[in-house]
């Protein structure tokens, strides 16, 4: 069978457009609905997707006025869509730097036995002083010391899920004896940032680990991705940057002495489809009309790390901004917008009504035909191995996507029309991990 | 209508009785199954229990030779059964010594949100060296300090509990104003253990907060309780000790200002059930020769904080045994242990015969007239609201409960014939909390 792409839907409510929420057919009380999920979820697993997937900061993100601000956590929304699915993968993100690994640990390894081997994990180090301020800090640790602890989390982590062998359970009725001993070991992990004893209280779960996942594309976070990553989501605007992108992490997992087939590339898109050409281009622009420019203006200045009066509607971006070094949030979406405002000689304006709608990711509008062909194209000129879809309106997006993108895909041979595996790591295509202590220590 | 009893299910795989898995009947992988707990919790909500309930430490708990001993977290599993049921209450135990409050306070409004208002927290201080040395810590932190941060961590959870006011939300898609933005408030608290500034990135929860679960019996427990707890899990082996319990509890919560009607004391009892008394005697026996001596021994040594080779299985308890002032763990079941062993002059193997089944819970033996006569009295006599019921085998155990023991009491109009709340809070009779941000600032 040819290489064949995947498919993640990144759940957002009402939709990844900011003013999603206020259309007609929204339900603003979304974000707080299982039913919402179970709906986009089965939606998604019927078109066979590889993954769901939800974001995360444990900290108040948006302003509340301007949009569905509140987040149910992430791992047990999982736990509940886990529930009511049965062979979609289901990535939660969360924080290496604000978690305790073994509770983490833990609690990835509990959704892959609830999902008989579904979970993912999508590894943020988080950015903004406000998240740290919710737990005892009064500034956020620096770039590079917030990379360093996730490592020594994954460290932490893996040996965790290793803790268990594969074949410790034996569940001998008759001698008495459920697990062997020896075969169920402490980790003893003495490191820089965390000390854990182990072992985890939860066995080896169906995948071994859960399905690593990343975002991060400053420096540090290329490092990281090609280090421990085995799915990055990534946003690039254009064909080019996505290209770059992908070879230069290819190259780097090859670097680390790892098969580049073994990290799925994700590039996030924003389908926006209409039967014909015109259709999807309303669409797009009764969006735009409904985006306050104030909060994005406010939203925007905190990326760029200036004063939101240093913005003006309708002149491009000052010349003098601050550089990536100089911030210590989102490296690399601060640089991606900058670069496309500058090229693409973009008003403050122009720039809000672009990011409005993607944040930084492609927006694909147009008619099944034309965003199966950009698919398609993206795919097989080294920019993607799958993508994240983001839809701009939520749960119409993804149907449209399910009912009339997908089958053109499948019709060209590019799209599963069945599972044909039982777990995440299955459905990319990417090995079971062997268990460590195991290798060392048999 | 006369008043009510209430009912838990203590969830425990195969059941409480440490040998239960090697019956026949036993699924020896339950611990790991959501199929085994979605059964376990389908049966108590059929029946028209108050609640499922979790226990948890973030350790490996029992050794893994011996039982089951992985432990899905419970906040997860849970978050599995909110999506295949309807009424029955969630409760989930957590430490408050090993987590964050904003994280932890995030997953209880989390799970409260996903189950429409049936989420509990069994708030524990968790004892042990083992697990602090999960957390970076070479010993546990005193059992005084385990209490304040507690108690802290409750002031700073219910703050952020109460830090979207419940009208918060406006969602006026016209204004395009998703929610008032001063009814959504940081909670700035700078206390002894914790600094969080807030808000709480998940509006408030249907049930105000969480029903809050307590279980200690130390002296700092029962205050905590006093304070915070709305319903109380006890072990206590006889009528009078259940009596007494009872009485001081409900004065420590009238002296703490507070209804005693609101708080709603759950004594755990093990029903071994039979047809006739004989065969329920039968059942009970069978159990106990399936105890291996060798591992029991270990576990009490452990609790009463001496040697294993101090203790002799045909000999009485040692006379010089650690009082509770010299043991930082599980203060209250040592002690019970220790007057239990010397009121009945038990040898070691007779008190491990009775630790196995109820663990220091009173095992009430005999047929379904014989236990609901019990209960009935237990709830007549002013020992209990209602009780926490732990069966010594899983499912049978709480099938058996179900279909004879609870048509009695129904009978007898001392147990709902079906719900009359929708949330747990209503199921215990307990009030939604009101908002205090609204009380203080409005
Ligand atoms: C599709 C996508 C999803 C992301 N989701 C999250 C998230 O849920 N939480 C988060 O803190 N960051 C998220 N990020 C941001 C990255 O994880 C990362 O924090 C950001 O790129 C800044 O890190 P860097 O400085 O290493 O680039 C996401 C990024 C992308 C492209
Ligand atoms: C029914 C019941 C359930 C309990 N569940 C837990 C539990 O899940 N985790 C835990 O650490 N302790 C649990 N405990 C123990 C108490 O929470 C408490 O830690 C113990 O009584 C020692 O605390 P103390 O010294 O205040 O009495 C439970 C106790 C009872 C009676």
């Amino acid at each position: 069978m040819s290489r064949q792409l995947h498919f993640n839907l990144f759940l957002h409510d009402t939709g990844h457009h900011e003013a999603s929420w206020r259309l007609p057919e929204s339900d603003p009380y979304a974000n707080l609905s299982l039913a919402a999920h179970q709906h986009l979820t089965r939606v998604a697993e019927e078109a066979k997707f590889d993954s769901v997937f939800l974001a995360d900061s444990p900290v108040l993100w948006s302003d509340p006025g301007r949009r569905p601000s509140g987040k149910l956590e992430p791992t047990l929304l999982l736990a509940s869509l886990a529930a009511t699915t049965t062979r979609i993968g289901l990535i939660a993100t969360a924080s290496t730097s604000y978690n305790e690994p073994f509770n983490l640990a833990r609690r990835f390894a509990s959704l892959d036995h609830l999902s008989g081997g579904r979970a993912g994990w999508n590894i943020v180090t988080t950015a903004g002083e406000a998240a740290a301020r919710n737990f005892g800090l009064d500034e956020q640790p620096q770039h590079r010391t917030r990379y360093e602890r996730a490592d020594e989390f994954l460290e932490v982590s893996t040996k965790l899920w290793d803790s268990w062998a594969d074949d410790a359970i034996l569940a001998d009725k008759q001698a008495g004896v459920h697990a062997a001993r020896d075969r169920v070991r402490s980790i003893d992990h003495h490191g820089t940032y965390f000390r854990v004893d182990g072992p985890l209280n939860v066995p080896r779960s169906p995948q071994g680990y859960p399905l690593l996942v990343q975002a991060g594309s400053s420096e540090n976070g290329k490092e990281f991705a090609a280090k421990w990553a085995e799915a990055v989501f990534v946003a690039q605007p254009t064909l080019r940057e996505s290209q770059d992108f992908y070879a230069d992490l290819k190259r780097r997992a090859v670097a680390a002495g790892r098969d580049p087939d073994h990290v799925v590339i994700l590039p996030g898109i924003v389908p926006v489809i209409g039967d014909t050409e015109a259709e999807a281009r309303e669409l797009d622009a009764e969006l735009e009309r409904l985006i306050a420019p104030e909060f994005a203006v406010a939203t925007l200045a905190t990326v760029l790390g200036v004063d939101a009066d240093r913005l003006r509607l309708d002149e491009p971006l000052p010349a003098d901004l601050p550089g990536e070094d100089e911030i210590e949030g989102h490296k690399s979406r601060r640089t991606l917008i900058v670069e496309w405002g500058r090229r693409e000689n973009l008003t403050v304006r122009q720039l809000i009504g672009k990011l409005g709608g993607g944040r930084g990711h492609r927006t694909f509008t147009g008619t099944p035909v034309q965003i199966a062909d950009t698919i398609q194209h993206y795919f097989e000129n080294g920019a993607a191995d799958g993508f994240n879809i983001m839809p701009a309106v939520l749960p119409s997006g993804i149907e449209a996507f399910a009912a009339k993108v997908v089958p053109i895909l499948q019709e060209r041979g590019l799209f599963r029309t069945e599972y044909t595996g039982r777990t995440l790591r299955e459905h990319y295509g990417l090995p079971r991990p062997a268990n460590r202590l195991e290798l060392i220590s048999r």
